[in-house]
């Protein structure tokens, strides 16, 4: 293995699904849906194959698609984007996060991240020679220290990395949060990625787009995906929206990592992403039945729970359970009580920082969530 | 955009592709057949979005395209190996090629490919920091030089790419070149990458897999895709194959870029290449009529016509026509004839090796490729 990746393990998403399976345990780790995507969607993809639409698609995404995401991005933040030089597709987010860090980011330069971390983000910056700095954010509310993340900034960053709704903590970044960010990087010439694949799972607050806050679009590269929003994350459709001139080195990388994104499922998605409101107003009523039910279940089983006001993530604390960390904890879960978390000691640079800590989605049927709950109550 | 792509440009097939569509002309230039992939994978995809199968896949592929990956390699190859430790699924072969370069190669170590040469290679060496060296293919015959090529590996090399049968020239490796590379590689600790998407569109000889030359298997990373065989290259299904030690690096980096590919997809693969044989016999024939037609077309027109034994590519010659390079005849010819061919100067270190040439593809119907002679015939 290069280098690069030497550090790295097995990404801990594919080591838990192969767990549970292995183990028959319930699965809420990875967040993956166990219900199907809409019908109208799958039926979009399934005329699309009928139609012939099996060929290479345009590179940079078919322009229904890109059409599409450019008016859902106007509907959801107010911003008017040409869909044919400031919208990428992508093979799913985790492609657009790749393009974006490997066409836009040199060796040596400074990128700050927000710890805990999808695991990609490290991952790709190590890949492009990158010097990552991570600020943590902390139990309970995870918010952004922002003294600390000031004094972090200096004339060698060139990105700060956010995510919001964030995974795997839940927290949304607030209005002020965002703002502060967006004069550091302002002052200080940095660039701004946004991932916000769980943009449509905000429950207690509005999701922000950091794009949106003035004077940030010309330095942001802003990152979705249709497979949280509709049930459909093996479907690996992704994209990156922004200026021009950050558009040409992210598809730039994009075109030698992939070249282009599977065709009939974009047409399906630029479908899916005319969706009425109502679609997305239903989305959330769905999960926050589910939410609710896991909450109190933890709470119930024992956990301190920490406050998640988007995504389909809770983290809690497993300290009264009395196990030294979150990979044993996590273990003992798995083998004596046949329920999967995610140990989110990986998505901290310090992986200490994360040693209380578990992860569980809510991206199940409500009887799965039930019937996790009641093993742990049972076990735990 | 990073340093690592600043020399390249918008990829040819994209460039090219887009004029072809801006010029109403015949496009011969990139690979993607103006006909559809057959019902039975069609179906098969169909059959997979509608029982659901539309979550995150294991991040290496769904069990069933690994095993049927090995089964097909075996009877292709003679080569038995383990579809969970040595198979490993992408998002197309451009994927599995950026996988295994990102994945096994170092800063500063030594790659050595011949010219001309996919473009992703160079873009994607660049991107690892690797030094490439490339020996040239001369036509007519596009032989591997050995001498050269014996005297280009030194103690850096970590390793040498092939692409056989050969895009763009249509040569195929014979079995004396390989088992020339097979020594050096053995004698001097050489990776070995083998770019074998081209495999089922062998005409004068048969296709020889690197991996099956004695002693090789172990040193060597086996890329194909499902896009050229199946006339669906929009789905973007690929993969690898390579011992354990080089699948761990190579998965890496797969992890990163885009974690796991369009599950659906996967799944129509799988029943893909479980063809019987007489699909490949039937593909090969039909293609076989299509080259004809377009050779026997091209030498009509006045080329100086190379000999292609694979591929769905034609190498030719413009000189007659009294063009400075391939970039103008290229031109004339969109704009002029109203037919698009690809200039293959993009594809040598030295663009100058390449400017008397131009190639063609033969995956289009029979009357797109009469009328392209055609409009040859009387314009040029
Ligand atoms: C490849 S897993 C992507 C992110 C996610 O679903 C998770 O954090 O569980
Ligand atoms: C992305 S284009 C892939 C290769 C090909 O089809 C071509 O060389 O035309």
């Amino acid at each position: 293995v290069a280098k690069r990746l030497e550090k790295f393990k097995t990404t801990i998403f594919t080591q838990m699904s192969m767990l549970a399976i292995k183990h028959g345990a319930i699965n809420l780790g990875q967040g993956f849906p166990n219900f199907d995507g809409p019908d109208f969607v799958k039926e979009a993809a399934i005329q699309a194959i009928n139609a012939g639409k099996n060929q290479y698609a345009r590179g940079f995404g078919v322009p229904e698609l890109n059409s599409a995401i450019a008016e859902r991005f106007l509907k959801d933040s107010g911003l008017q984007v040409d869909p044919d030089k400031e919208v990428t597709v992508t093979s799913g987010c985790t492609e657009a996060i790749a393009a974006t860090i490997l066409g836009l980011i040199n060796p040596g330069d400074e990128v700050i991240l927000f710890a805990p971390f999808y695991d990609s983000y490290e991952a790709t910056l190590s890949m492009a020679g990158a010097n990552v700095k991570a600020i943590t954010l902390r139990a309970p509310d995870f918010a952004v220290p922002l003294e600390e993340l000031k004094a972090a900034v200096s004339k060698n960053t060139k990105a700060i990395m956010i995510n919001t709704p964030h995974n795997p903590t839940g927290k949304m970044f607030t209005r002020g949060e965002l703002e502060f960010i967006a004069t550091l990087c302002k002052e200080n010439d940095v660039l701004l990625f946004s991932d916000e694949v769980y943009d449509k799972l905000a429950f207690e607050a509005d999701h922000i787009s950091m794009a949106s806050i003035p004077g940030m679009y010309e330095r942001t590269v802003t990152m979705n995906s249709l497979g949280k929003t509709f049930s459909l994350t093996g479907w690996k459709i992704g994209w990156a929206i922004a200026p021009p001139h950050l558009t040409w080195g992210l598809r730039q990388a994009h075109s030698f990592l992939t070249f282009a994104t599977c065709t009939p499922m974009q047409a399906a998605a630029a479908a899916a992403l005319r969706a009425p409101d109502s679609y997305y107003e239903e989305l959330r009523r769905d999960y926050s039945t589910k939410k609710a039910i896991l909450l109190e279940g933890l709470e119930a089983v024992g956990f301190i729970v920490y406050p998640s006001s988007g995504t389909y993530f809770i983290m809690v604390d497993h300290t009264p359970f009395g196990f030294d960390n979150d990979i044993e904890f996590c273990e003992y879960l798995i083998r004596e009580v046949g329920v999967v978390g995610i140990p989110p000691s990986v998505f901290y640079l310090n992986p200490e920082e994360g040693k209380n800590l578990v992860r569980f989605t809510f991206c199940k049927d409500e009887d799965t969530l039930r019937g996790a709950v009641e093993r742990m109550k049972t076990k735990l």
